[in-house]
């Protein structure tokens, strides 16, 4: 099984409206809600993928028993999250429909406890021990130590289990460094973390901060990758109106099943590539679409 | 003991942030939650006055679950809400603290079935039992039938219990030909009732259609009564930055109460005036406040 955790999960709930319309009423129907954090999405469509796929991290309150509830009948997913005191945080996004644009609201997440933490690192070595490869996603939740993901990363490492890293700032600094397979950060994430804008020489530099291999969305100009094989990059076809939401829960979700089934570099960023144009929304995809796009995804190999 | 009725009820959660950006991400802490309908937010503020409240209407699923909980801890409130199939529905107000605006997202309600309506009208016959009065409150959930509000006010008038009737559109439009004792449409609800929108016509013409007492809230201009014993109008001190949120739900539990404890007009609308005025939230003020402001009610006859 993949495992996937998520220290910073969320229930998302989205609104459409024709517009957005600051200081007006609006009806937005019954909204919908949907399981959240980068993990979860990242388990959904692992799942989704036909992958048996374990999540742990955090989850409480009703808020928390939601996302449960949510996740409980998705096929191939495990539920081993450990129960927090406090509730599980909201995030709200509204759809404007006419203009195609969405607002977003996140709730702080509450305080973790060490009683929590300490319950969690050895759910995480249980876990570890019968896991292909493991997912680190996500922001970290407060009282939660930044240097948490270089230590889970070393623990992983320790256990023999690969390891992608997704998140960004300080907690991406850190992990770094513990050696990571694999780290996916944005073009934000990675200018944050390089000092760089320049994807190449950015993603590069990541290799040599720590990372095995640095795989980054670049919306219309594709994923690019180092990687001990080389310099890749995928670009699907078709008109890009920006990356659909969650379309990077699906890049990771597809390296990840890439590294698990060890199938080789320029065939991994095509299944991402195509997944990544066929999401939907964060954890879902159009299996149809992107089984129509992969044949269609140009991978070129690039000077480094 | 004092009834509301709320058929509609919400889970009202609250975000602040500095300013409302369209297609931005914001952060918003923890958020509030409240419980919320305008018949529940009546009765909070009628158990604060010190009358023992009984609120009724319909609650379900985990949104519904949390906003019993909310209410639980309440002094001389008493839940007597009838469970349904249906998740109750949240609303959503972003205030934007710089601009001092807040802008509102109304989920739907889902549907009640016919069997929770049986179940309801049950209810409601055996809390007129012994009930001094009774709060209509707020719009109508799907499900419901628009005449539903006559027929709730013909059977309170059977029981001899005085009736406040606070909606608006068709269903506002029907109870009133069933002649409640008082009914509280703001500007908007009472144009749409008349057709008009000079106050003093509206207001009359409202008691013409059945209502024995109208009163509406005009903002900066007061509150305005047409009673059997006169037109009246109350205007508290103050500069005045629009209505406060809740302010409505202020000015229905002072009249309730002082239509329970029998009091002059001028007193119930000097009340009322200083209630609305000491709103903080919806079903909450300020009582330190609202004594202060109380003496400070200029309260005028006016001619018909």
């Amino acid at each position: 099984m993949i495992l996937t955790v998520t220290l910073n999960t969320a229930l998302d709930l989205t609104y459409e409206v024709p517009a957005l319309v600051p200081h007006t009423s609006h009806r937005v129907g019954h909204g919908t809600e949907r399981p959240g954090g980068r993990g979860v999405n990242v388990a959904r469509v692992l799942a989704a993928l036909g992958h048996e796929t374990v999540v742990t991290g955090f989850a409480g309150g009703p808020t928390g028993d939601r996302l449960r509830a949510l996740l409980a009948p998705v096929p191939r997913l495990t539920d081993a999250f450990v129960a927090t005191e406090a509730p599980t945080r909201r995030t709200l996004a509204v759809v404007a429909t006419r203009a195609g644009d969405t607002t977003l609201f996140d709730e702080t997440g509450a305080a973790v406890t060490s009683a929590e933490w300490t319950a969690f690192r050895e759910r995480y070595v249980d876990l570890l021990d019968g896991a292909e490869a493991v997912a680190l996603c996500g922001s970290l939740p407060p009282g939660v130590h930044v240097g948490a993901y270089a230590d889970l990363v070393r623990t992983a490492r320790s256990a023999g289990v690969p390891v992608l890293l997704d998140t960004g700032g300080e907690p991406l600094r850190r992990g770094i460094a513990a050696r990571p397979d694999l780290v996916k950060p944005d073009a934000d994430e990675l200018a944050g973390l390089t000092g760089s804008r320049e994807p190449r020489r950015a993603t590069q530099d990541a290799r040599r901060r720590g990372a095995h291999a640095v795989v980054t969305p670049l919306g219309p100009d594709g994923l690019l990758a180092a990687t001990p094989d080389g310099l890749w990059r995928a670009v699907a076809p078709g008109p890009v109106h920006g990356a659909p939401r969650g379309a990077g829960d699906s890049v990771a979700a597809a390296l990840l099943a890439g590294l698990v089934d060890d199938t080789p570099w320029p065939d991994r960023l095509s299944h991402a590539a195509a997944l990544s144009a066929a999401s939907t929304a964060p954890g879902a995809y159009d299996p149809e679409l992107s089984a129509d796009l992969l044949p269609q995804v140009r991978v070129t190999e690039e000077s480094a």
